[in-house]
């Protein structure tokens, strides 16, 4: 019953361990396949498992053509935990893909509480600044799109898909059949399915990486691909653990700001924020020099792990800290040193990136 | 309780009188109403009732913009019945209106059942040449659109929709939720509202003429207009009564086409279908001669009543027919005659529409 487990929509934190991989049914990643993929995503344990990614592994080594499709919902600015997804789409792009990154302001707008997106209006809002913040990581002008400005034909899929689409399947995975959630499935399916249209680059595998609390989505995507006309691929998937909150059992959460670095913190919001950062690190110094850290549950490491580029450092840190040789306080300084530098250049970026990133969002 | 009355998606008549006008909170047209509007759909009986036909008259006398929205579902052939919305609308559009006729093939194939409409491919092709009769009984060319071919502000507002519209909203009207028809609906209410967006023609007052068994429609859509952050003016509704189908007790339908005259159809289909249809005359010529004939039954000169334009000649055959000087067989003779002429013109004007109708569809 995995649809027990998980909650497509809920907020808290799922631990993803072998037993659970194989309860879904996915696979974990060869030591092959995590050899030839040297980002340090794949390396440190950031991506746990997959569905077909032999079809993209397989495009990837004979140089053929394969699609991506992410997305990100315009409830409000990003924070760390999108920024693994954007590393993770940038990477793959790399490597050849054919690219799709929606920002979902349609289906923020009519599946979020009113509270959290009162109109459109400030989906698009939402979706201008996170576009920015797209262009800033890397993600290429011509691949991302919002659900608002498509092609007509795109907008026909979305609604042909509801005739495929039963009660009792939207049902199995929602629990309710709210009108509004209704419409963001459909639009959600169309943005990964879309692609494999002969309108837009036909047939072909597809890759998206998601949380694996989204599997029920993608089971239904998967099946769905089959009952439709097209000869679609079945799209595979890529699932990463999500960089955990800042706080003890909570993951990074735009509804719950104190849980996240964002994108746009300052250098006193980073230093307050890590500071207050649930540590794996002993009560006392004598103790964690005797004991060392327990870095598993370390949140300032964890943002290391998660977004360090430099792999032997992150493996210094880990030992040192892990062994006692480096204190709560050390780590939680260069992580805070290691946050102001990178999110300080980002912001010049973004602020570059505004005009372009408007263009994209309202023409 | 007027969702137990009629059935939205049935095939079953309706009769209208005084007491479900009122039970529904319609209004009837008054006798000034009535002798401003000549066109034989007021003069004849046909247009029964309204919801806020005030509104549209007032812009009317006052030669200022109103806005008329109209559709039908791509689901097959059209038929006499389809013609009368036709011509109501081009009545009203030779009145002032701003127009929108949409031909659904969205929602064609996403509400109906699979042996209807397989396909997207084959609403298209039902649109097609449904858009070529439209062009030939005198619609404008830049007043037609299919659900299929629109801006993207049009797809947006039909999801923004899925916002404002509940659960129980959707049960109350359907007694289901399938995701088909719930789209179908957010396509529809998109339709008729969507023209008073300020990217369209901003808010006025709206008209769209229907049966009353889509009344249950009407009101959603009157109050959703309330419910969204546009101001828009509650669409008015104008009530006809179907043209009664060719057999007792049955309405004309695609799916039953033994019940129907469609706009394609041969002389010789025309002559078969008219001499087995249900008659008002009497069993024997003496008893016609003796009783005369119940014409309010009479399928062929229902056809002459919602048809012919020369109110003369259909009040001359209804009392030489009522009286008994007519004979069954001969009013049948009138009818197939009259038809006969008509839909050989109207065939020919469809013959040289179709290069246009294809471009609306296929672009």
């Amino acid at each position: 019953m995995p649809e027990k487990i998980v909650d497509a929509w809920g907020s808290s934190e799922v631990k993803i361990d072998a037993k659970l991989i194989s309860q879904f049914g996915l696979k974990q990643f060869s030591q092959d396949e995590l050899k030839h993929y040297k980002h340090y995503l794949f390396e440190r344990g950031i991506i746990v498992a997959h569905r077909d990614f032999g079809l993209i592994d397989g495009r990837i080594k004979n140089k053929q053509k394969f699609l991506q499709v992410t997305g990100i919902a315009a409830t409000g600015p990003l924070h760390l935990g999108h920024k693994v997804d954007v590393d993770l789409f940038v990477y793959l792009n790399s490597l050849g893909a054919k690219s799709y990154f929606v920002v979902s302001d349609i289906d923020a707008y009519t599946s979020r509480p009113s509270s959290s997106v009162p109109s459109m209006e400030a989906a698009k809002e939402n979706a201008a600044a996170d576009v920015a913040d797209l262009l800033a990581l890397g993600v290429e002008k011509s691949d991302i799109y919002v659900q608002s400005r498509k092609e007509p034909r795109y907008y026909e899929f979305a609604f042909e898909l509801s005739k495929i689409l039963t009660e009792n399947e939207i049902k199995a995975i929602y629990g309710s059949l709210n009108p509004g959630k209704i419409a963001a499935n459909l639009l959600q399916y169309a943005d990964i399915l879309h692609p494999q249209l002969k309108e837009f680059d036909g047939p072909m595998p597809s890759i998206t990486g998601i949380g694996i609390e989204q599997d029920p989505h993608a089971r239904a995507v998967r099946d769905i691909a089959h009952r439709l006309p097209y000869k679609f691929f079945s799209p595979s998937f890529i699932y990463f653990t999500h960089l955990p909150g800042l706080q003890q059992d909570k993951k990074m959460s735009k509804s719950e700001p104190d849980t996240a670095i964002f994108l746009g913190d300052s250098a006193k919001d980073i230093k307050r924020k890590i500071n207050k950062a649930y540590s794996g690190g002993k009560d006392s110094v004598e103790e964690q020099r005797k004991y060392g850290a327990n870095v598993e549950i370390d949140r300032a490491f964890a943002i290391l792990n998660y977004h360090h580029p430099d792999t032997e450092f992150v493996n210094d840190v880990r030992e040192k800290y892990s062994s006692g040789k480096m204190l709560s306080g050390e780590l939680k300084q260069i992580c805070t040193e290691f946050l102001t530098e990178m999110l300080a250049k980002h912001q010049e970026k973004v602020e570059k990136s505004k005009t372009t990133a408007e263009k994209i969002v309202y023409g």
